[in-house]
This record gives C-alpha cells, sequence and structure tokens, in this order.
C-alpha cells in the first residue's frame, strides 16, 4: 500500500510556528513515528510553500497511489486549482487538519478542496494523519 | 472506556432512505460490529428525531463519559442550542457525518456544530464511526 | 385512499390565534366537513408543535399512505431536518398554507421544504387542503 | 362564470421544450379536456412571449372576469411590472407553475408576483390550472 | 420648445388603479391641463406597457426634441435596456415618479435609469410631471 | 398576579455551565430568592430543552396569566415558531439574557422573538428576571 | 409664505470647492436671485456642518412655516436621526441635491431621508432649489 | 448614588413628536415623578442632538458617576464613536429605549453600542428608564 | 448553412450611439462585408427592442437552423426568459457582444443567458459575429 | 506573426482529466494542427501550474509578440495578480476556455481577469483557441 | 513649513482611556516631543468629539496650509461628509492611526475617508503622527 | 540594523509599466539612494511572482533580521498563507504600497495581510519604503 502524505504552505514550521495552535513537534518526527506504526506501508512525504507545486505532485502521484493525505494549509480556503488538480486524478485524496479550523477566523471556515475530496478529518492534532491512514487501511 | 453514540434526525432510517447517499446498511447492524471490534469499550447508542431530546442525552452523559460521537443530521446545520449543549459538558465531543456533506446542497456546508466539537471527521461512510473511536482511543 | 394531514407548530390554535391572517374556524370543524365531502378517503389527521415529532409521523405514514398533506407552520422556513424526513420516505407530499405567506413578513418566503415536496398549494384559506386532496385524488 | 389562463413566455412551445421538465402535452389538447369537464365555465386562454401585451391583457379583462390564472413563465421571477399589474386590477389572480418551481435553479425560487396574487399552486404538471379553477370555483 | 411624455406599465389605469397611492385623475384630464398652462411648448405624450416600445419611442424623439419626461413604472427598478437607450440619444431625460417611490418596497428604492437621466423628481403627485417642464423651461 | 418563567435549552445546566458567562448560581435558588421578594406574586416555574414544548407551555398559560418571562436560550436566534406562538397568546411576553448577548458571537446578536415581545432586559445576570417582574408590577 | 433652505456638511464651499460637479457660483449670490424672483416668499437660509445642529434647525422652524428645502449633503446617506427629525416635526420637507448622485459614487445612491421627505428633486444644479418652491408653492 | 441620564437626538420633541411611537408626556414631567420615587439618588440629565456633545457627557460623568442611562436615539444604529465612548470611561451604561425598537424598521434592529452597554432594557415606554434605575440600584 | 443574427435592444443605433464603445460602423454595412465574406452561407438577420419578440425569432427559426448568433444587449443581463428560450430549441446560439462588457458597469458583468449558450465570444467590436459564423463553421 | 498560447493549472492532463467536460484530446496533438493550418503564425506555448510563473511567462513576451492567448484554468476566477500582469504588458492577451464555464459550479462565472484582456472566447472546446487566432489575424 | 494635526473623538483620553489598545501617554506630552524635534515646522493641534468640527477646521486650514495629519477615531468608518470635506480642499491630508485597526473589530476595517486622502500610516502607536509628518517633509 | 524588502508579483516592472500608476523610477535606482541614505542599515532586496517563493523568503529572514517591508502586490488581496506565513515568523513585518490602494478598484481595498503586520503604510510612491525604515529605526 502507497501514500503520499503533502504539506502545504507554513507546515514547515511546524514546531516552531504559534504553538499554541499546532503543537511544538516537528513533522518529521512525528512522521518517523507513523511509519514504525504502519511498517506495512509505503510512505512518501512532500512540503512545498507553492500551490502550483503542490499540484504538481498530486498529479505525479494522482494515478498509481492508493491514497494521498493533503493538508493543504491556508490554501484550502483560496485556491479552486488544488481542487481541480483533485478532481484531475483518480487516487482518492483525504483532507485534513491539524487544527479545528472552524474554531479559528471565519475565513478558515469555508474549504474549496472538500467537495473535490473523499472525506475529511480535522481537530485531532498530529492524530489527524493517522486517522487519514486508518480511513485508507479500510 | 465510555463512548456514546448519537444519530440525530432521519438516521433512523438508515438502510431504508436514499440509499445511494447514505448505503443500505442498517446502523444497528454496524453498531454490533462496531461493539465486536472494540469490545473493551462500552459503546451506549442513542437516536432520536428531536433536537431537545439529543441536548438531554448531551448533560446525561456529557460529564461522565470519555467520548461523545455525534451525527447531529441536518440539525447540524441550523442548531445553536445543539452547540451550547456542547460547549455546556465536559465530555469531548466528535461531530461524524456518513456522506461528505461538501458534496451536496449548499446549506450542508455550513456546520454550527462544528467550532464547539473536538474534531470533525466526515465522507467515510459508517466508518466514520469507527475513526472516531480511534481518535478517542488516542 | 389514504391521506395523512399533518399539522406543525401554532396551528393547533386556528380559530383562536390571529384570526385576521388565519380565519376564526377551528381546523377540528373544517376536518369534519373534509371528510364528509371526500368519505370514501381515510383522512388521518395529526397535529405537533414539536418538530422532531412531526418528522416521526412522516417516518411512519411515509412508506404505506397515498399521500400526505404538510402545513409545517413556521417550521416551513427553517428546518433542513423535515425537508430530509420528506426526501427519506415514497409516499408523496404536498406542502400546503392557509395565508399567502408571500404577503408576510420576508423570512416566510423562504421554504426549506418546497423542492422536497411534490407541489406547493398556498393562500386559499383552509381550502389549500381540500385542493391538497383534489390533487392527490387526480 | 368567467375565467381567463394566461400563458407567459416560451409556454407555446409546450409539448415540444424540454419534456423532461414540462411533459410532452401541448396547453392546446389539455384546455379541451379542461373546458369539457368544466363546461359551465367560460374560459379564455391568451398566450404571449411579451411582458407588456400579458399586462395589456390583465388590465382587459381584470375588471369583469372572475378570475385569472397566470402562469407567468420566467417572467414570474424578475416582472414588478405584472406583479404591478395584478395589483392594479380587481379581479383575483392565482398564480400556477406546471413544474416544482423550488427543485430547480435558484433564481426560479424568488417570484416577484406571488405577493400581488391572491394564491399559489405549483408543481402538478398541467393540473395546475384545474385545481387553480376549483380554487376560484369555491 | 418640444416635450414627450412618457408613461411606462400600468400607468395607463391612472385614475382607476390603487388610488390611494396615485391619486383618482387620470392622464389624459391631467395632461390637458398641463398644455394650457404652457400653451407655448408643443407636448406629444406616449404610453405603453411593453418595455421595448418605450425604448422604440425613446429612439424616434430623443435625437430632435429638446425633453424627454419618462415615467418608467415598474420598469425603473429592472430595466438595463431603457438606460442604454437613454444613454444612446442627445435629448436630455427627466425621470420623474407620482409618488415618492422610497415609501414604498424596498425593491422601489433602487433605479436603474437614475444615473442615465439629467435629473430626477418623485413624490408630488401629476405635480411631477410639471416641475420637470419647468426644470426644461430654464 | 400570576407570572410564569420559561427557561429554554441548556439553562437547567446554570451554576454547572461556562461559570465565566452565567455565574455559578442555580437557576433554582435565584427562584427562591425571588419568591421571597416577591410573595404577593404566583410565580410558576418551567424549564425544557424541546423547542415544541416551549410552545405547548406559552399556548397553555397565555391566555390566563399576567405575564411571562422568557429566556428562550438559542432558540432566541432560530425560533420563528416560538415567535409565532408568542404572538397567538394574548399574554405579554417579555424577552430576557442573562448575559449581554451583544457581547459574544455574531449569531447571537439577532432575535426571532423581539418583535413578538413586549420589551427586552438583557445583560444583567440573573437580575435581568427580577427586573422584568418590575416591568410587569407597573 | 415661509420657506426655510437648510444646507448641510460642505455646502458652505460651493463655488469654492469641486467645480466641475457642483458648479462656481456661490449659494449666496444665487439665494439673492432666488428671493427676488420670488419676492412674496420669506426664504431663511441656514447652512451648518454639524449633523445635530441641522436637527436644532428643523425642530425650530418645523412646526409653523410652509416648506422646509433640505440638502443634507453627505449627511444624506447615513443619518437616521435627520430622518427622524423630519418625520418628528409637521412641516413638510423636499429633499434637493445639486448634483445627479446617482452618478456618482455607489455610497451616494442611497438616501436615509427619502422616505421622511415629501418628495425629492435631483440633478438639476441649482436650479433644484428653485423647482422645490415651484413645488410648495403649488 | 449619583446616576446621569442622557437623552439623544429628538428626545427633546417627547410628547409632541409621533405620539403613537413615544407617547404624550414629555420627559421632564416624567423625570420630576422619578426624582420623587427615588428620592435618594442624585438624577442628572441631558439631551443633546449632536452626536459629539453626547461623547463629551459620557466623558465627563463617565469616571466618577455610579450609574449612565443612554437613550442615544438614532445614533444607536450609526455610532461607533459613542459605543467608543462608552468603552472609554469607567462608570457603567444602561442602554434603554422607549419603544420596542424591533417591531420597527429593520435598521433599527441593530445597535452599534449594546456590545460596549453593561444591559439593554428596551420596549416599556417610558418605564425603561426607572427599569435601568432598579438594575443600578441593585 | 443557414444562420440567424439577432440584435437586442438598441442595437438598431450602431454607429449612431455612444460610439467610443460600440465604433461608427452601423450594423447594415458589416452586414454586407460578411455575407460577401462567407456567400456560402444563407445569413438572415433580425433586430428588435422587445424581449418577447426576440423570443418569438429564437422559436421561429431554433429548429431549423444550422446556428443562431445572439447579442441580446441589455437583456444579457436580466432575461432568464430569454434563457429559457434558448433552451426550449434545438439549434445552438451562440453569445456575443461588441464591446468587452467585463470593463464596464458591475451589472454587465452577469449574464443569465450563458449557461444557455453555446459558448461566447465578446470584446471584438463587429468581428465578434465573425468569429462566431467561423466557430459555427466548424 | 508571433503569438503566445499559455495554458495555467490542469490543463496539462488534458485528454486524461476529466473527459466529459474537457475532451480526450491532448493539447499537444491539438497544438500541431493548428501549427500546420497556421503556418504563416510563429505559435510558442508555455505551460505551467505555478500561477508565478505564468506571470514570469507573460513579462517575458508581453512586450514583443502580437498576441497571447491565455486559458489561467481555476486561476481565472482567482488571481488578481494575474490580470495585473496582463494590464502591465502591451502585447493584447484573449482570454479562453475549452468548457462553458457558466454551465458549471458558481465560482466558475467570475473571471478576475476578463476585464484586463481584450475579449473572451469561451464554450467551443479546442477550437476555441483557433478562434483566438482566428481574432488576432484580422 | 505649516502642519495641522487633527484628533477626532475619544482622543481626548488618550492615556486614560483603554490603555492596553492606545497606550499611557497623553497626546499633549507627545506632542511636545514631536515639535521639539521638528522645531523648523508650524504644527498646530486640534481635537474635538463633533464630526462637523473637524469639518470647519478642515475647511479652516484647507487651504493655506502644507498638510493636515488626521486620526479620525471612530468617524472613519461611517463619516462620507468627512471624506467629502478633505476632497474639497487643496491641502493634502494623510490619515493616521495609533493602533493597527485591523486587528480589531471587523467595522474598523473599512474606512469611509481613505479612497480621499494622499495616503495612509497606521499601527505604529504614536509613532504613526512623526511618519506623517516626515512624509510631508519629503 | 538588518532589513529584508521583499517586492511581489508584477513590481519587478515597476518604471516600464502602467507609470501613471506607478511613477517611472525602476526600484532598482530608488534602492540605491535608499542604501545610500541609510548607509548604517543592511538592507536586503528581493523580489518574485511567486506567491510560495515570498513565503519561503519570510521563513529564511523571518527569524533573525530586524524587520521586513512587504509590498506584495496583488497577494495582498487575496493570500491567507503570505498573512499565515507573517504571523508565523517572529520579525516584525510592514505592509507597504506604492498607490493609495483605496482610490482603485474595490477588490483591492481589502487586504488580508494587515492584520498579521505591525503598520501599514501606503500611498506615497516609492516613499513609502522609505518611511517604513523610519519606523524601523525608532
Amino acid at each position: 500500500m502507497n501514500i503520499l502524505i503533502i504539506n502545504g504552505p507554513n507546515l514547515n514550521l511546524l514546531g516552531k510556528r504559534e504553538k499554541t495552535i499546532y503543537g511544538d513537534a516537528s513533522f518529521e518526527v512525528y512522521l518517523e513515528s507513523l511509519r514504525k506504526r504502519y511498517n506495512e506501508i509505503n510512505i512518501v512525504y512532500y512540503q512545498s510553500n507553492i500551490e502550483g507545486e503542490l499540484i504538481n505532485k498530486i498529479h505525479e502521484y494522482g494515478f498509481d497511489y492508493d491514497g494521498i493525505i493533503l493538508n493543504a494549509g491556508a490554501y484550502t480556503h483560496t485556491s479552486i486549482a488544488l481542487a481541480d488538480a483533485i478532481r484531475s486524478v483518480t487516487t482518492p485524496v483525504i483532507e485534513v487538519h491539524i487544527s479545528n479550523v472552524h474554531k479559528r477566523e471565519e475565513y478558515r471556515h469555508t474549504s474549496m478542496i472538500s467537495s473535490a475530496c473523499m472525506g475529511v478529518i480535522l481537530g485531532f492534532g498530529l492524530d489527524s494523519y493517522r486517522l487519514a491512514i486508518e480511513a485508507f487501511k479500510k
């Protein structure tokens, strides 16, 4: 089983940025634990702050992999292009968020990509990623 | 570990109603399989079509149980009273939906209760409930 | 032929409440005349002020009866749950209103349930119910 | 008893146009059956695609006839002038629609003329016209 | 000096229609008195319920006459085509209304044509037309 | 003098729920002190989380009692049915709130019931109820 | 006959300010010509940039004078207090504007005071004031 | 105990203005009765039609007095500056209205100052002021 | 190959009206050049300022011709009836505009008919018509 | 003659992605046929999923080439930066779309770039590009 | 060089009011330091809580001075009259704010006067005034 | 002291693009003069048309430098991702604009990043950058 995890803008600063919202663990450390727990799964990880590169990566893996877990960060709320990319490929995509975006600013309550995804998991901290893997495993 | 699952309006018809959206399994059958898989957890189930009775149940269990899984059905989109109930208790509540509500009518894209919940899981069919249990287990 | 008439909130006060809008006849007296005129039809009548009980009743009759005539009162304008109930059953539902709601407050111009119903009849006083029976008879 | 039926834009194509929405019967054939059923009533019929001519006709018959049945087609959603015409005359007007407009595009959910009419009947196919006659007969 | 007065939809019923709003004088009688008072001015009068015919008339007189007084009735609030017609000609146009439209329904508070006209005079009953002539005389 | 106090959803948790907003006194204790202070008045108290039962209670007392004090909780912002119930009875109703709702979330700034009530008192903690009694006493 | 002319904010700069919009005549010079033309009328003139002083003046003259001509300048678009002042007095008020406000910024298209006034005259340059006098003379 | 009552625009006309809405008692007479009833309280009264003078008065008394009762009239709905003034001082302010503003025009349903005040009392006629004193007395 | 070109309101003034926007060529002269260039195609031309007559013409040619080129002028932005007419016929319709409507007033940015047409071509001056013919030729 | 064709996000998947909307031809094959047909024109082609690179390319060619044909894909609806780029250069730009975007989701009906372009051509499948070349040829 | 600094409503309380937002320095002390630093510039200072008096002052200095620095306080967000005053004079005006208004309530994000000013400087505490002087010096 | 200046999309064309809005000086020349004037400050300059690269640069310098001056160009109005980047770092950021964006199109009046920045300076041409340096110097 092959799964791609994509993190969007500013998520490279995880563990360094606004810790009261996002926690103080870096994503790399967390990724390690995830790979250990699900060692039967091949987990590829990609991060970029550039919207178009996120699209490129979805195109690249989106016809062969079993699942994509996408935390599009702030592009979640503005990017029709990302939603189109998701609809363009055949691999199912799960939208995840670390924080419960509905507890935050009004403009974070709208997602342009949810309707293109298979499902949404949000608000569980880094555990949101694991739950997405659980969803694909089924 | 004690978990309460609450289903809101029209979810008593699951397996009977709009099968292309909700699938054809009744919730009772699914519940059985869930209890088997997580036999270390005490799972209580409640369904009502009456908004105020859902609130009553949240009050009743919301100070002692470890988690509440709430599929508020259509009340999700209109009920401030339910959101207040969730905020009034100490047990964390996870909002779940069977279908990906963002693929449906505009008025289903807004949730009045998300900001009061711990997290949201939607779009995975009945498996959304299992993922919520996974989230509580952690 | 079996028909269920459901009246929603505050319609129990008919003949007693805001007579310039709703007239001064009680619904029970009118129902009697209706049953006499259409004595070949079995007409069941139900009224409740509780949204969820209206849903219960739609579920109860909505798979066997030939038609449901629904005056949802003020829930017309706010209840997605009622609309979902109507969509969940197989019996066709006709939405009726005694007054012409479009002559009244702005918020009464929007109906959440019209799109789930077979048709709408409004503005003819109590005669709206008879016209709905005529529609089902055809 | 004298009744005028007015059909607005594109309704001349009935039976020819978008049959899944409007059915495949021409209005003229239906009118014949209506006149037979209600042979004690004088039914005059008029159709035009021109908004102002619909107004002219309402003015012409709107002080002497017992009722006007108006299917204003797409002008329903945009014409304040038609609503003013209805308010200007003394004959009561019933708004009818063949399809349930609330199941269609958003912009068909608003009627500029409903508040000027006596009542509204919609969604019953061509039978909507007969129900309007029934309403006037009372 | 040549002036064209154009009345739009339903204004042919003046003196007959909703008298509490529009008064009980017919426009023809009023026109007579106007011509007497301003006998040095050639006043042409035109009324139609058809939007396009109002446009035709503006085209016809709009390059030679000294002024057009336009009461566009309900088309005031919806017709971009009329506004375009006014902008297309060289004769200045004054918008008039008999009633104070700002005391009436919300949708009468917006005029599509005001920005295309030279000026606006409203709320003085039939005297609004005379004031427009006074404005042109200057 | 007979007065009915009605508390809506989640107000049964008063003294237990979000104490920084609602204070830590239970309503029952407060009610006792109120009855002592105004021992010449018969004060009946009712609480329910079910919208329709609040309506039932307004119907039951709304033709005989001298005043109803209604804290409709979250239904304040969504329930047209409650507003209709208030308009349906003859007893004057005063809307009260413990907190100053205008200092809270945007959706709590709109009340569906204010226009149906005699007056509004809000923001004085539990003292809001006493002020409503003072208002009725006059 | 007694008439009060009130000019609101920035109109003291007339003839000095944005001449392409307002012209280059000072109001005082124009006022002189007006008094000469209508020498049978007592015309009082008042200007202030302070909203509350405009209200004071309306109160002072609004029970005895035959008419008030009000150019409220920018307060036209924001002041409910001015509208209330107009409604509070018995003297009829005519709203005037020098420019055609509908040709200018969007926020100048809405008037808070029109519905409180007898009528509106706008777009005729300083001649708008004379037309208002003509209206009162009738 | 020292209390300041401030009345905003047009309230100087009380007893003279729109009597069906505001009653026919002048405020001065009412004030006399209030002072008699609460003779242990020093009640200062101020009225102005000028927004900035209301602010000045709040600044003047807002650091020493025990309470301010503010009926801001139409400035209620538009003045952020007044709300800022209330927030700038330490004396608690109660917003009062004579009429039930929610029964009136849409634009009177929004208050810019409520969120800055301690509480709101509205709809009880002049008795609203007395209830505010009762609230401060506690 | 048979093609119908329809021009809507005010386009009869082409070459005469607002030349900076629409150019100074009359449509008839342009039509001649078009017929010469595409002499293998039968091009019928129709212009009317009356919305309903545009509908009539679409009905008349819309079942036999190979293509309709429609410049609906200002009706583009308001006419649902025209859109319905286009949907009612079988001939494909191309929407054209001479100017780039998106560079003009806000209300010209919305087209009610685009979704009913096969495609849209705008902004190329009179050449927009030729491009539409090119599109049909393919 | 030199023309640059720019395709935006996801258009690299043409022929592979959502074929019912975009057809099953790859753009490269189509480009070949285009170059053959217009062999007198130098056609440069560029595609990127990155918004900023589209801007770079417009800057690079936008001062020397004769025309740019831009299908900005989903950036059409969100990118003010692209519109600014178009306005910054001297080469005219034509906006094209393969599908009729007005038949699709609401958010595709708004274009941020149309007002910066020379013209718009949409809905003709890949033929939209050829029509744009035709437009430049003129 | 002559510069006028104008402070609007509630800014007289600076150093006394909401210190976490505005700091605890009084404006007079700050003004002293400013004059010392820029002793070659004549700095006049004016403060008022009355909108119209701010306008008066802009008129008084706005034709002779080299620059006006305006902190309009809450009138920033509501006053079209102030914006008109700024446009009426020839002296350039710079809008300043002490706090970063975009971090505060939604209604403080809109400025009615920005488009009339030369530029805007906000968020630098009292230093915003100095930066405005720097801007004028250039 | 270390300061980073970042220019966003299309600002590389400064001096070449829309000169009536942005002036005709290239940014490089201006930068030189800036460095000369503030030769005690280390000024690094970066420009990119790619949103994500602007984010990268903010991350790179945003923990060590003393200040960032950001002219985000058109991304100002749409980019939540940029705002998140600013909030993620510890270096204070000042938003600058060359033109007074409030004098331009409506969509340029809203900034997504202002609330994340320390302050805003706009409308002073290239001098806006110098004023930002002045602000940091303090």
